[in-house]
């Protein structure tokens, strides 16, 4: 079907076309991205920005002996195509198929994990060093967006490359998007480089001293000794660092992106190359709203119309969310929102349209999004800082420095709690629960179901001290919960959902909705198990336990979060300090790593489904 | 015996004084400072350097209603001697005495704990922004290292700083010190300005435009149209994230701070002030090894001589690592050492000399230092990285997404674990073994004594794993571990060190050397307990706890870490399962944060000592 995509098995058949048949090249691949996405869960935006530029780095690079490393996967895409695996993406994300983020276990050519933003520079600084000590002269080439720069690890990078030294080229994909619009003082200070006279002047001679073909030996000197002169030093960011800058150029010409490639792969030393492209390239729907085409789900590939319901945004926790902070900041001046670049996700939208004045966007900085809601905190303020389970894992430490030690009253909704699907190893937020209860001063809720979210959120909000609410992605019950009126829960006390005997299962947060399908499935059965529903990871109701050890014979513990470490095992120490000495069964994630398949897949895999736990009652 | 300090009891007093009197309290101060730390653990170096900017800052601005933030509070010694704690002082990092960090439970004037780096920018950021969310017009000012300005965190902060437009000052105390020298990129560009001709040009212009007492609104409107000329934009890494950059100035001169201040006092908007420090500045022997006198132990204040056997640098734990790295990297050119700006804490200083080539100080920035290794480790180098079991919860997601998950061969080698004394509630290294064992794929190595972590290093340099060996600050049980043969141990094999019957000791760890005092007092007694030491965390040895399931009645787990998802936690839910139905009793840091005092004292605040223990065994 495809004339040139066809015959592309790996980069070294990619080098057998000439030049002047990239471009094409690039339309066939574009084409098969929309083709193939329009039936799934796929990441079409970033993944049409840089199919020039994997192009051009396979055509120029000696792959996979030089490194190649994608910061956060939507961009790999083409990659993955170009790299033996264009049939195989036809079944992307899904169980079995390849993933939607690099990994090395998937291909020689995928030289480090992407899944969480900024860690490229660091991961090539360190491929460059060891290539530097090993005596081998194989290139690193490290490509970050825009938003994923914003990060500091990827400023730690940036900064230790130019002490060391490394050979080392980092790609800033500049599209001056993350998800959403990335906003921060970096986004603007890249488009003024983009835009102003001075630096398109520099710009214009630095391309100069580089037609492609040219005497390269000379041209490189007089770049030098322009650097050298301080014409740029001191002069522009990324020279602060002792980057070599080069750019900004064009990262949709092909052709120009292997010149320059080729001339840059000669120069020793950190360098980045700035390269501006258009999230969503070639795809007018796409071009034209970036941030829902982000991640769309099914639509239709001819006429860009996104079929209804298969969208992330309709996902019901993230509703209640959004929704119930406007209704608690109507109420309450003190409360603010917080995200670290993902308003859409968590729907904290909502918020920065109801009052702009109180929300915050702070682009692609966990750890900042953590200490700047403990500075506001301090204040009196309420912060309700969102941040999806996986990426809290980078606040670890400023929950417990910066909120915990100082028994502040921020309130952390950690979205996407559990199993999340198609995202896969990277992106479950598997582990928060244990890392969460282990932090001296933490409460720890996690909502049964949407009405529980919202009086959760609206406890936090009048609770004045360290917080944090999980709840998963997607929908729960499909409770009520719009304009009712708040409810005060007590922090700590659970609820018993059904009265029964022998077992007890115990459920903490939205699993429990597969727990109450589990436990309905039992009492089909003949069985008469009871059910309670946790409510708080921490504390724990010492009430309901004392309970449960002094009435039941067995227990299972339901948690959609790892075993190790969880609140099952938690449990078990308390009911054993209350002298329980029944048996205990403990449902959870296993301690592994958990491909990416669908939810319902995933539970079932893991032993959380309904089934099982129906199966789990003895 | 001060002439002037004697009567400062808050900086109301201080306001009392005339400008030209400052110099002579700042030398008080000095004094003060130089003859209070001489009996003890203090950090001089820091805190000598900040006396002028101290005491300049509680001039001028108006605390506590105007926030002060220290970055690192070595840096606050003086801040805390003049707002109301100069007797205090004296008994400084005692237990029931002021702690060493600014701490908001201490002081109304420290508004933020100052325990670990680089959190000030943002936490002062979500302060400014809630004064401008309600209207009030307090300052706030953050005062940071060039050492802690490394950290990520604090670009984060910049960046979303200079995109929120608050109003903020931020005070760069650049002595080119970290504890240890300060080497990366961010500290040749500013050694680049404060030598640069163009920047003293611009400087000096700038300073002209304030002399003190001039026509402020005249010069601010002058300065202001400066920068919209684009004398400085895009000329300065800080003018790159929207701050107004201003400098450097002599942080020693305290009369020209005091006029400095007032004039950037009326300045809006984000801005920043570059002061040159001198690490021990005014105490000669302090400022001739800045290194050593960073935290000196016990010395003679006349002489500046050290008093022996006092300093941290005998600490035997970090010793064994230190040589023991050496030997491995001797017999073994794929090992390599990285350290984020601690060499002399951990004594990879001796790495440092014997194989410079092989040894990264990536400066304050633990994230990168774990996924800067991760990219060695995907070259089949064996990185053995060390960080403070404290500071290395800031590498929590790198560990996870970067390390595990990928299965690299990084060594993390996390020291100071457990209760670390004096340093107190930032820096107890409590949480490690329940953050670390919920991570997939992960091994968890703590090691009994210095034979132990010199074999367990050596176990680890061949398994090709991700592996994790966390040990205490100071000495073990003065086990023989010099010129030893390498042992390779058996991953997940503890050992006996005692049979016994009744109860059953398992301890983890270095604090199994204060469980066999323990158990030698119960047997003193005429008790029999056994005592196994576990050696690894994970995977546990699942055929010792067999064997204690089946023989005994009482187990007593202990641990120099939290009981909330601790080893004995994951003990109890395996002995459990393989159906023991004996008692358990869990020893370790209970789920509060520990204050500071000697280690000593707080073991047996904790329980976990070895009167404790023996008073454990049934």
């Amino acid at each position: 079907m495809y004339k040139f995509l066809n015959r592309i098995n790996s980069p070294a058949d990619l080098k057998q076309l000439s030049v002047d048949e990239l471009p094409e090249l690039c339309d066939e691949i574009r084409h098969y991205i929309i083709h193939s996405l329009s039936s799934g869960t796929g990441h079409i935006g970033s993944s049409l920005g840089s199919v020039e530029l994997a192009v051009a780095i396979h055509y120029v690079f000696d792959t996979p002996d030089d490194r190649l490393i994608w910061d956060v996967g939507h961009q790999a895409y083409a990659h993955k195509i170009i790299t033996g695996r264009r049939d195989e993406f036809a079944h992307i994300r899904q169980k079995g198929g390849i993933g939607g983020f690099p990994r090395r276990s998937e291909s020689e050519y995928d030289a480090f994990v992407g899944g969480h933003a900024s860690v490229s520079i660091s991961a090539a600084l360190g491929m460059a060093s060891a290539a530097q000590i090993e005596g081998r002269e194989s290139k690193t080439i490290a490509v970050i967006g825009d938003g994923a720069m914003t990060g500091g690890l990827a400023f730690e990078g940036l900064n230790n490359a130019g002490t060391v030294g490394a050979d080392l080229l980092v790609i800033l994909n500049d599209n001056r998007m993350a998800i959403d619009h990335n906003r921060s003082a970096l986004r603007d200070y890249l488009l003024g480089i983009s835009t102003s006279k001075r630096y398109n002047r520099l710009k214009t001679r630095v391309w100069n001293m580089f037609p492609a073909g040219s005497r390269l030996h000379n041209a490189f000197k007089r770049i030098h000794n322009a650097f050298k002169q301080g014409l740029l030093r001191h002069s522009n960011l990324f020279e602060s660092f002792k980057f070599r800058y080069f750019g900004p150029v064009d990262g949709h010409d092909v052709k120009s992106l292997v010149a320059v490639l080729r001339d840059l792969r000669e120069i020793k030393g950190p360098k980045l190359l700035h390269a501006l492209t258009t999230k969503g390239k070639g795809y007018k729907p796409a071009e034209e709203n970036q941030v829902v085409w982000h991640a769309p789900g099914k639509y239709n590939p001819e006429t860009g119309e996104i079929i209804k319901g298969s969208q992330n945004g309709a996902d019901k926790f993230q509703t209640v969310f959004g929704q119930t902070l406007v209704d608690l900041a109507d109420r309450d001046g003190r409360i603010v929102g917080i995200t670290p670049a993902m308003p859409t996700g968590c729907s904290m939208d909502l918020l920065a349209k109801a009052h702009p004045d109180r929300y915050f966007d702070v682009g692609i900085a966990e750890g900042h999004a953590v200490t700047f809601s403990a500075g506001l905190a301090c204040e009196n303020l309420v912060p309700f800082c969102n941040i999806y389970s996986t990426f809290m894992q980078r606040a670890f430490d400023n929950i417990i420095h910066d909120v915990a030690l100082q028994n502040l009253g921020v309130v952390m909704c950690l979205d996407r709690g559990g199993l999340v699907g198609e995202d896969g190893a990277t992106h479950h937020g598997a582990y928060d629960l244990s890392y969460l209860c282990c932090i001296p001063n933490m409460t720890v809720a996690a909502p049964y179901n949407e009405a529980e979210l919202r009086n959760m959120m609206y406890t936090a909000s009048l609770a004045n001290r360290p917080i944090a609410i999980r709840y998963p992605r997607g929908g729960g019950d499909g409770s009520e919960w719009r304009d009712k009126e708040f409810e005060e829960l007590t922090i700590g006390k659970g609820r018993c959902l059904r009265e029964g005997e022998g077992t007890a299962v115990l459920s903490i947060g939205a699993i429990g909705i597969e727990a109450t399908k589990g436990v309905n499935k039992a009492v089909s059965e003949g069985k008469n198990p009871a059910h309670y529903d946790m409510r708080w990871a921490k504390p724990l109701d010492c009430e309901i336990l004392q309970q449960v050890a002094r009435t039941f014979a067995h227990v299972v513990t339901v948690e959609d979060g790892s075993l190790q470490g969880g609140v099952g095992s938690t449990i078990e120490n308390v009911l054993r300090d209350m002298g329980f000495n029944g048996t205990i069964t403990r449902l959870g994630i296993p301690d592994q790593f958990i491909e990416h398949g669908t939810v319902a897949e995933l539970r079932q895999m893991c032993g959380i489904d309904a089934d099982s736990i129906a199966a789990a009652i003895k």
